[in-house]
């Protein structure tokens, strides 16, 4: 609950009862009325450690969309639709004016999705160096399917905008108190535009590449194997920077997303107009492989040398 | 979503499916069917600060109480009985043995309570100092009803255990790097009993004594005034030591419980049943003061001094 004494209380109250009337739920009092009535799906994250950099740096609408879209990614792979969001902020200092421009920023995306914010937290902790804004967000599925490549899929990834949220330990370990605006870019959110494409196309599988990165592909492909070709999607400049300081490509695939922010697996007769939707919707996407029978492993070209990486 | 890429991970689902069939709510493979159509209510809070004595102490089990009762007993303000859980944890260490004691506690809880934990994430920070845990627990409301002290309610506190999990920044101001073991003694939860006396007493107004302390018997008093007279909840002698410290008593007031954790206000008639109620339910319950005609403020004879505060 927003703690009732702080001066701001009303603001964020007044601010986020502007989402509090959607086309799914309806909030009053704190009372939360739903318009529908499908299975949902929960998901919790945060922007993790690269709240170093955001709260360095005062990028607090990057780290809004890097919250959101660590969590509206993950749900699209459920195909679920947001409908409901519950956050927590953790500053290292009582800022007013950070806390607001946060919750407006809250408030702005939340609105284009027709998101209720139902309520949150601020913590104050003066034992963290940099922020965390942790995230929950409920969403509605009208149509639950699995989530699973099937041999014989093509492989669609989505370019990234950088590194995403994940795989700021390692960047902080490399790069000590260096700083780069690669740093605090934010994670693409993809869903928009994927839960509209699965409702012209049938989408088998979907991976959001973040903790764990290509690993994560394990998740999907039951006994297929995933082989991950050349493909136009290139890694900017600070994966390779990154690589260079001597991270080996297990290490990069396994961390990083290497330039692919989301992957699909599609019938090959599809894919084409799904690359199409992607493209239209104002993402670079292009054909990065196949899933075909095997044994459950992942194998990527890697894009930084002639070495093969296997998970 | 919990990290795939971790060892625990398979350990940290097989846990929480405990957990997931429940008379309110099933989750299979991620996908949430509720077995209800009631309005709902949401809480998000976590340990604060007092994550720092928790981890240094390993005292998991009452951090996993502090996360739950700091939910749980703001939701029964709303008359929500809580069914599902996501949580986060955040830790400094990526520590398997930890984490595990944390997921444990928190099945062995929510399945005494009929919570499915639907999911949540685990996030290894190396720039804190000190745990936390952040909770976001949604609940069913069979019968909304306003939270609001009348004039003539009687108020019953129920005495705290402590501290509670707030006032932990002015504690480590106060003692630097003393520990107490009064630091991490757990938050009581009070719901339970409290949804239980709901259903055969018509209670007006509810307030759980956290952060703001007694200054948060302003949000639900109207044009009322509460009158805290002295009574027999006395304050557990750390917050004597507090007081002791310099501490005014104003500032005791609106930043401790000091003693009394959680406040109900009811009609004079049935006040015994409530307290005796609660008294078989384990706590120790005593009226504490009323509501009377006035103008918003709360009037509290402190029982540090012969001094009285008003918020």
């Amino acid at each position: 609950m927003y703690d009732v004494t702080k001066s701001y209380k009303d603001e964020i109250l007044k601010l986020i009862s502007t989402t509090h009337e959607t086309k799914d739920v309806s909030v009053k009092n704190g009372i939360i009325v739903k318009k529908f009535n499908f299975p949902e799906a929960c998901s919790t994250d945060g922007v993790g450690t690269k709240g170093v950099y955001h709260w360095q740096q005062r990028s607090f609408r990057n780290a809004v969309l890097d919250a959101l879209a660590m969590n509206l990614n993950d749900l699209v792979m459920s195909r679920a639709r947001a409908y409901k969001l519950q956050n927590h902020l953790i500053l290292p200092e009582d800022d007013r004016e950070s806390i607001l421009e946060i919750i407006k920023n809250f408030v702005n995306e939340c609105k284009k999705r027709n998101i209720a914010i139902t309520g949150g937290e601020t913590s104050i902790h003066d034992n963290i160096n940099g922020m965390d804004i942790s995230v929950t967000i409920d969403g509605l599925i009208e149509n639950p399917r699995k989530n699973k490549f099937e041999s014989g899929d093509i492989l669609v990834g989505i370019k990234s905008n950088g590194l995403h949220s994940n795989g700021f330990t390692k960047v902080r370990e490399l790069y000590g108190d260096e700083f780069r605006p690669e740093f605090i870019e934010p994670t693409l959110v993809y869903s928009d535009a994927l839960l509209e494409i699965g409702k012209k196309f049938e989408i088998h599988g979907m991976m959001h590449i973040t903790g764990g990165a290509f690993s994560k592909l394990k998740g999907v492909l039951g006994d297929n194997d995933v082989l991950i070709k050349p493909h136009t999607l290139k890694p900017k400049n600070i994966f390779y920077e990154i690589y260079s300081k001597g991270v080996s490509d297990e290490e990069m695939y396994k961390t990083f997303n290497c330039g692919v922010g989301f992957v699909l697996g599609v019938s090959k007769i599809i894919v084409h107009g799904v690359v199409s939707l992607l493209n239209n919707a104002g993402f670079k996407s292009d054909i990065i492989g196949e899933v075909v029978s095997g044994s459950g492993r992942v194998l990527i070209d890697s894009a930084f040398s002639e070495k093969k990486v296997v998970f």
